[in-house]
């Protein structure tokens, strides 16, 4: 169940509807009957509230599934050419674009690589423009088009896109969202929803919402990029904080022996597991090196690379044990190159989790991403779609078809 | 506004009498055009609701204030008469009790000391029983009682009350809960709502209720016992995780290089910042000496008292700066003991938390609590009486009348 705030009855038939087409966009195609089910409301409000959202073209109602016993149940879907959203993920080297369909089915995506250093925000802005025109002609005939969600690997506003701060790519209080919307006000004369955020909060939301977490109420997703970066779900729903900057795991400091980071603290999480450490730890020659290059040469046996990545292990499964001591989550997601270097030394980190609390510690499970590489670019897509889902007929009607422009 | 789920008319009626009960019950008298602006309904929905609410005695309504513009709005009242709770703070050393009336009042309150050891369950449940008995003889006349809450400093699961473990009670799974709703029952023959809570979660409510976490929707308290405790609200609701074990920011990791905890991990917070780091360190020659003694040695000039205080006052902004980075609270709230160091040490503390990333810690304030050394207390009896805000008509018609026992 979903919850809300109504008023009046107009208020609860909206939130009603709502709730119904944000369970097919998650799960899938459904019963009648399970919707009933799933929303506590009787079949007949289920069946008008259904045909409100078949008459927007937004679902299908089909019979049943063969071989059902008793009457069969009407099976309602949603239509993923429908509504379309772009998303995308802003990373260091590289920004990678999706379409998204009604149902979170990818319909297309491409990936533009650029220079690692330099790129500017009114750049950055200008690629978008250039993806969201390619996304756009790529968009299913009449889809309407919803949104736009963008993920940055930064301290993000989340209310109203401003990028406080993105060390990585450079940028200081840049309003992405902003610039986002008024480029797209000037280009096509309305703005769907847009929605900037911080990349481990969209990898939590994704696979919450369709990766390892869908079971779970308690989700904490963590990006190893540069930095470390962290995503939290709270029982259902993001953690957000006073200002939207919550979850930056990677400066909580569990080594005030270690070494300076560049946030200004002494013995930040990321400045033990982040890629810099793994690299310099390596002692690789190439200062550009990737954490796969650190694995690589810890496969051709160099020591120090070994040594890099079991000192990871053991600085991981210490910051795990914090975690699961202060949330007491379901699931830990281990993305970005976390995700390469866990399978080497899950037994360590394992072992380290083994002294957070016990009453807690029995209820986390440490994973890598079901979403894989893609957790932070369906979360953006998942952004995106918030408008919609919020409240599906005012966005329908106000909506830009994605094939008119 | 508060949020619910609402799925049939009935259920709407029932939440919405529910949030007009709760806001009275919290902010106190509120004319109906108050009701009106808060909930978003019209006047004559707002004067039927309060009407229900007043024939089941729980409010009461009079003609406005004088001196207002305009045709006087009707006020209204919570009646502290008409529900009361039975609110506890069991403490190593002693057991808090008060009796408290809708609205939060306290209508009256004992302490009841004991040894530090060998506080047995069964014992315990004796003590609360014996003071239940007191307290409803205290209770005004015809009052209803709709709850008992009881704040244990130990890790509890929320739901149904069982302390998996309080280290400084000498307890593990002690279903405190269920011993507590039979021992009711077999006396009462009924039940009113039963709520057992770790100590911190219940401060940082009462905080965020009714002290200097008001206007904040993420508050973080830390009780300063012989542990350290945390309780957080998040987005205006208490962080439970996945089994209401969360919070346990104490055992957060911050010097690996530490003492060894009691929990069998090396470093904890709180094995600086506890009581038992500042006794130790200020070379008290008695084991069993508070944290009161350690700060008057200090004040009469002893140099390891000074300096356990002063080092007490690095590692809480350390921590402090991990939580804000961690959380993006407005308000980190310092109980129990940390309440009296943190005077001493407030600029070390705040050039620490200057260390969390900028845009996390321009939103954080660190205080002491408003309700000074009550905040469990007082928590306790906010979590008594959520049976009755949740649904007022149907806890009153099943309630024990206090005075009736």
């Amino acid at each position: 169940m979903v919850t809300g705030t109504a008023s009046t009855q107009d208020d609860l038939r909206r939130l009603n509807r709502a709730r119904l087409l944000r369970r097919l966009h998650e799960v899938g195609a459904a019963r009648r009957s399970d919707l009933v089910a799933f929303s506590g409301l009787n079949r007949s409000t289920v069946g008008v509230l259904v045909s409100e959202l078949a008459e927007a073209g937004l679902v299908t109602e089909a019979a049943g599934l063969p071989g059902q016993v008793g009457r069969p149940s009407l099976r309602v879907q949603p239509v993923p050419e429908s509504a379309v959203v772009i998303a995308f993920d802003l990373k260091v080297e590289s920004t990678i674009v999706a379409l998204v369909g009604l149902g979170g089915g990818e319909l297309w995506r491409r990936e533009l690589r650029h220079e690692r250093t330099d790129y500017a925000p009114a750049e950055a802005i200008r690629s978008v423009l250039s993806l969201i025109r390619q996304a756009l002609r790529r968009a299913p005939e009449g889809a309407a088009w919803v949104g736009v969600g963008v993920g940055v690997p930064g301290v993000v506003d989340h209310a109203d896109g401003l990028v406080r701060l993105a060390p990585n790519l450079g940028w200081a209080d840049v309003p992405l969202g902003q610039m986002l919307r008024s480029a797209l006000e000037s280009e096509y004369g309305c703005v769907p929803h847009v929605s900037v955020s911080n990349d481990a909060d969209l990898g939590a939301l994704a696979e919450h919402v369709r990766g390892v977490g869908v079971q779970a109420r308690n989700v904490i997703y963590l990006s190893g990029e540069v930095g470390i970066g962290g995503g939290v779900i709270i029982d259902g729903r993001p953690m957000l904080g006073a200002g939207g900057f919550g979850g930056e795991v990677g400066h909580m400091v569990v080594n005030p022996q270690g070494i300076e980071c560049r946030c200004g603290a002494r013995g930040c999480w990321e400045t033990e597991i982040g890629r810099d450490a793994l690299v310099r730890a390596a002692r690789l020659r190439d200062e550009d090196a990737s954490v796969s290059d650190v694995i690589a040469a810890a496969a051709a046996d160099s020591k120090p690379a070994r040594a890099a990545i079991d000192s990871a292990g053991q600085w991981l499964g210490l910051g795990l044990a914090n975690l699961v001591n202060v949330f007491n989550p379901e699931v830990i997601v281990l993305g970005g190159h976390l995700r390469l270097v866990y399978p080497l030394v899950s037994s360590t980190v394992l072992r380290q989790v083994q002294l957070a609390m016990p009453a807690a510690r029995e209820q986390a499970r440490v994973e890598v991403p079901a979403l894989n590489a893609d957790s932070t670019l369906f979360g953006a897509a998942e952004a995106a779609f918030e408008g919609l889902l919020a409240d599906p007929m005012a966005v329908i009607a106000a909506s830009v078809h994605a094939t008119a422009s």
